[in-house]
């Protein structure tokens, strides 16, 4: 019997969600539902329905997990305990300070439902946190850094869009090498911000924009620029579809601690390189819809997070095969 | 409340398990077992008593955990099963072949004595089998590469210190950096044994030895040597002392998958670097036995490995703690 995946919300991420669900034998997908007007949705797999969100409301929709697709600022702390009332629930929640309330909230709903969720899921919050936990697990005394990319930030892309006189904008956060470099011989250096990455910004301008003054207004951009050096390229709407219409990313969780007597380093990484962001997000998610799906037929119920997860339940193939082939 | 932990074995390992537990103040040794005579062991924690393997034998000694620190060949498949009987145990078994064996014969033991056992951990088996599951089961089309080193090989150096003429040796495993390189760009190469990593031994040969009989024993022994590029450098006993005295190892698996249509590839790399193979295992040993104990206070029993072991479970902080600051 396969476990049957809903997926709500149909932007890069829910695409990427029903990509990799094709590519899993035990998974299917049996709905996507959207805020849009169903009818005008067309998806990539064949013969599965796109119905309104309203469809779900009342908890009956034969769905084993939902996989909520939605932004982090508005949408997930709504929808998801709205849902996790309902099914069960995973979604990649990512803004790392409201992690705490958002699992509260999450955890109180399909707690009293007996539902399963998971919140905060993907590879950073996701396969990054779990190796931050593990490397600190195993070597108390050591100190985590994280550097992303090279890789397209969609925040940042969509912060220069709203400048005035911005048709179109790209922006990669890049790790800026001598610091990885420093970080990965065991210096533990002191980084600030500056100093771990570089903003990269390639930008459609309208005819006849002040160039200089969108340049500036990217550079002094707080929160989003004004801590970085930034680098501002002016291109054609032509060259940004050719050059950078992928959503590459990935990153590295670095961890350098000591052992015995202090002399004894130990360096542990982590690194992905990703061609498509929403493409491996979505397989991250789909691995532990799995996982949910599985807890929740043994009677686990309420929120998850990646750390209380055993790696087994996240694969398709049996504990013995896994002793046998992979251990 | 500290979790009490006993060594059974005080070599490398036991060595690397003891300094592990100093570092974590939630945990306790409690003792060092030891088949020599107790009273010819003198170990690095004042106030821990050493004693003989006999006194585990009645199960009342005062442990929650004993960390089994034997050779796999002959000493874990007779002891983890024996202990499993009476004490929670971990070991770092690490017969590839054999694991599901000595699964079942730990499993066994332990589920019938209301224990909880944890086998085959460390880094490999142990850390680099819980990224071949994630990565596989994150990206079902794919393949993984494991390289090991630069690193001293334990085995491989005993192997050559019983070649006759042979005072002293050291075998450093290497990963050739073009193989590494090429699995790095994701091109998915085959490659056989001796295109994946060399051999580089350091050799004291006696006074007046064959040398050239000692490298061509050496480079012909089936198993150990025959399947690899290897070099052999005749040394000192002194430049052996004080250049080659570490056990420095690690080594990376590397995972390789696709998605969408296949033309999106992922590369997703966990290394290791570590300046002393037992003080690390020893780390890991030592987190998982935490996990161990907090498993069978909760009544799970029977045989796990590091792939049933949820990551929250190895650390000491709380899950509010670590939703807070590590997710």
């Amino acid at each position: 019997m396969s476990t049957k995946v809903g997926i709500l919300g149909y932007g890069n991420l829910g695409r990427g969600v029903e990509e990799a669900v094709k590519r899993n034998a035990d998974l299917e997908l049996t709905g996507v539902y959207t805020r849009r007007d169903p009818s005008s949705i067309s998806i990539n797999t064949a013969s599965v329905p796109v119905k309104s969100t309203d469809d779900l409301d009342n908890g009956k929709e034969d769905i084993d997990v939902l996989v909520i697709c939605g932004g982090s600022a508005t949408d997930l702390p709504e929808m998801t305990p709205k849902y996790a009332a309902l099914y069960n629930v995973i979604d990649s929640f990512d803004t790392h300070a409201n992690i705490p309330l958002h699992f509260d909230n999450v955890n109180a709903a399909s707690k009293k439902a007996g539902k399963t969720a998971l919140i905060s899921c993907g590879w950073d919050p996701g396969m990054f946190s779990l190796n931050r936990v593990y490397s600190h697990s195993i070597l108390p005394d050591g100190r985590d850094y994280t550097f992303w990319g090279r890789g397209v930030s969609q925040g940042h892309s969509d912060a220069i869009r709203r400048i005035d006189g911005v048709l179109d904008a790209r922006q990669y956060t890049v790790p800026v090498p001598s610091a990885l470099e420093r970080v990965r011989n065991g210096e533990n250096p002191e980084l600030s911000t500056r100093e771990k990455h570089t903003r990269e910004c390639w930008v459609v301008a309208e005819d006849g924009a002040d160039k200089d003054r969108i340049e500036q207004e990217i550079k002094t951009m707080a929160n989003y620029f004004s801590d970085y050096d930034t680098t501002v390229n002016f291109i054609s709407e032509q060259e940004l579809k050719r050059d950078h219409s992928g959503l590459p990313h990935g990153g590295s969780v670095i961890y350098t601690g000591a052992t015995g007597d202090g002399t004894n380093k130990h360096i542990i990484e982590y690194s992905l390189k990703l061609d498509s962001n929403p493409e491996f997000t979505g397989s991250v998610l789909v691995a532990y819809a799995r996982a949910v799906a599985r807890l929740n037929k043994e009677g686990v119920t309420g929120c998850k997070t990646v750390l209380d997860i055993a790696p087994a339940y996240l694969s398709p193939l049996s504990a013995e095969e896994l002793r046998a082939h992979y251990l």
